[in-house]
């Protein structure tokens, strides 16, 4: 990793690239003791404009047991900076203190304009509903670590598949390795994407679609879960209707394989059942800690590249506008936007339109 | 402190087992430049589902005199976590981070439940109106290094006795010492409930209940104040006149013994005047600050223990439920209970009662 | 600086003292690495009673490249103890934990006030309009480092001169150089107030006051930008007109000396055009930086003098209160305040006046 200098998307990194940050993973969950120091003198802004209490401890902690400091904010409430100052203002002077930034934003694309005005490397931590590649990490890392590798794998992906950012960004991800058979387990409104559908089939990725975990748990190596969001269905009785099919619990269990993986991003609301944590392939308190380690190799590795300061000059945009009302460019107009209509945003990666 | 893992209460230590810990506190109090790299590589997690800056500053700066760190959240508006999620998910996630938990909850016996679901040791610093041992630790470091011992102490205790828990807790500890006499001073209204009064008895533990700071002042060793809230009572008149002999001031002070010492848990409203601060008697910042050393003593005991995983399976109750509304197991309901109606609730004390 | 204890003023700094604080910044800027442990073991006491993102992170990230830690609070919504209790046991409370105090307070004359309660010592990081040393430190560092000196200098201060805390507390202290010349470029409704053009005058700093930046551009070594609140206008038309004649753009910097600088306490609004930032003369973000810097000499510097208790016994007023409703003595009435109607109030500086 010698010239990359900010996290937008994990898929921004090679093979070999990805290849040493896991290596170092495992180093330090092997040996966390000889890290203790490794970031010593350092100093992470952590800069969330939204609040994810989980997405924020997982990354302070992982700089404390660099020996490093982390300052910052954890929600706009307490942050007058975050108000009224553009944020490339905010980049700007928060880079002149911190070593590295940490962002967390409701805005699409904002990770992307941030790294854009930063002098130190900047780490997406959530843009909206674009990208969290330190999630996919946390994935990979926990399927790699706890299975050896992830070809020939065999995973359901249970949920909400069509709002789902982590769905889609493992997808991507996965389309690195051999043979991963993918079997999608989403009620009909939650279906995945069309053009999610289009990027498994471009990179011949084998899928199928079904309504139950039931249906193919017993398939199963890995089985990714995820949040159902109550709010998304008309009635309490469809909801309900939903849960038998989607939920998982320790009776399920005994008809998946003895080493198959459950894994969840979390934070879970009753998707998955009580009785199934103390079911040792229940993993995913230990994919939390796993996301740790890979965020400490993640923070180690950037603070070691050499300093170079950015420089776009460019101001506005050039006959176009992005067609994505949450995307950043619409809360900060001087950000630089060129392209023709149709291409794709250069912050949120949907398609550009003629401005009027 | 071989076996204990969690800091419930603080009656849950042996004789031994607080010697030693007063000990490690005197030890830290007279060279704290020994410890500075004591915890160096741990991680604090510090919990505060409701706002208490004292104890929430007390415990971080003890963490970080001990080399180690802290991460966390002080408030529930800003964390995401505190609302959307089960306690024992919130504390699996924290204790796949962090060595050591410490949670402040408006929930009576959160404490208890929360240690059931960490893998690391978990610290209670208050759960409701329950219990809160560290404020206990800061009263008997207090007691013991300026004062020598506890034994033959004739002790005041005045203001809120009905509400004020951290009176109950240090009844509670001082049953371990020889020979305490207990003044108790406090209007009809905020009187020491019955329980306590029987736990006096049984404890043969020699009290006396009087109306008014004058009437005992020259006979005490240990005053110890606490806040009388205004809205307890009906009109400004009835609290006025109470404020007379509940009130400490410079002019008291003057019939009080040379050595008495005057203790409060703080914050104070005004009953101590202002007047009484620079009393060398009035030792209730200098407590403040022996709270800080007992509570480095005890992180730091805590984080050598051995790593030993938690395993609770049961789930629900089974036929009884908790009579206290305020209990920890009425808003997270997956929390095993089990007992016969009238014998106390495992997390919060209160009677049990049969579930219809 | 051997017997000062608290930074209220910069101004409160002897010539010497000065000159040692700004030889120790320069010594951090240029080897940073040599201070990486310079404060290890010291805690920062950091009580933000209003938000101020930007001087919160500034300290904060100063004490921790020296090794040190911070605790305290952002806002008053997180802070239990900034609503129910008086300055003074919230400053003895926080001195007994913490080595060094930083407060923002929104009450003038609040540093003051805390510092008479703190065992250690205080830095005023703002209190309401009236004081900011380190901001005026950041300026001064600024000037010194890319200039080499303030003698000499032909110094434009532009925008909200009436209520602008910053352009005052920086004339105050460049009363120090020799033959500095002021260009006070401010409209009719925000010139610099009457008594700073008394001290100007008193103390022999020649000065001009000019309509727009155009007119004097080309003579300035140094711009000193401000904020002008689009509020302290009647209407949006008012406001526009305005900003053609204070706002600077790239376009007249074509005009200004090769070696001018421009600097800005931030946050700015658009009173810099965007496009002026990639100028190598706009320093503001540097300026920010340098800022961190002069902090860490200040914070060092106060860590290692000996700790010698304040002792204050006064209570309230003698017959005179303060004439500022902003004042800390308007919340704080325990506060001692002495002296003749028509002298300064010790806290605020504005008048006293008699008590009815």
């Amino acid at each position: 990793m010698k010239t990359m200098r900010h996290i937008i998307d994990l898929s921004d990194l090679t093979e070999k690239e990805f290849a040493d940050l896991y290596k170092l993973t495992t180093n330090i969950i092997d040996r966390p003791e000889g890290y203790t120091d490794a970031c010593r003198g350092k100093v992470l802004g952590s800069l969330f404009y939204e609040p994810s209490t989980r997405t924020n401890l997982s990354f302070s902690t992982a700089m404390m047991r660099l020996g490093g400091s982390v300052v910052g904010f954890s929600d706009p409430g307490s942050s007058s900076t975050a108000k009224g100052e553009t944020l490339k203002d905010t980049i700007s002077m928060v880079s002149s203190y911190a070593d590295l930034i940490v962002m967390r934003n409701p805005r699409e694309g904002a990770a992307k304009a941030a790294s854009m005005y930063s002098s130190v490397p900047v780490i997406n931590a959530g843009d909206g509903g674009h990208l969290h590649p330190t999630q996919t990490l946390t994935d990979m890392v926990t399927i790699l670590r706890l299975r050896g590798s992830a070809d020939d794998m065999k995973i359901g992906l249970c949920g909400d598949l069509k709002y789902g950012r982590t769905v889609h960004s493992l997808l991507h991800f996965l389309e690195r390795y051999h043979n991963v058979q993918v079997y999608l387990i989403a009620p009909e409104a939650l279906k995945l994407p069309d053009y999610m559908i289009r990027f498994l089939n471009d990179h011949s990725m084998p899928y199928c679609e079904v309504n139950s975990i039931d249906e193919v748990l017993p398939e199963l190596d890995v089985l990714y879960m995820t949040r159902i969001q109550r709010e998304r269905f008309v009635t309490a009785q469809e909801y309900k209707n939903l849960e038998g099919s989607y939920q998982l619990t320790a009776e399920k269990m005994k008809r998946a394989k003895k080493d198959m993986l459950v894994l969840h991003p979390l934070p879970r609301v009753d998707e998955i059942a009580q009785d199934v944590d103390e079911d040792p392939r229940a993993v995913y308190f230990r994919q939390a800690r796993f996301g740790m380690f890979g965020r400490m190799a993640l923070l180690l590795t950037l603070s070691k590249l050499p300093f170079i300061r950015a420089g776009h000059q460019e101001i506005g945009a050039h006959g176009v506008r992005c067609s994505n009302h949450k995307c950043i460019t619409k809360t900060e107009p001087y950000l630089p936007l060129e392209g023709t209509p149709g291409s794709r945003c250069p912050y949120c990666d949907a398609p550009l339109e003629m401005l009027l």
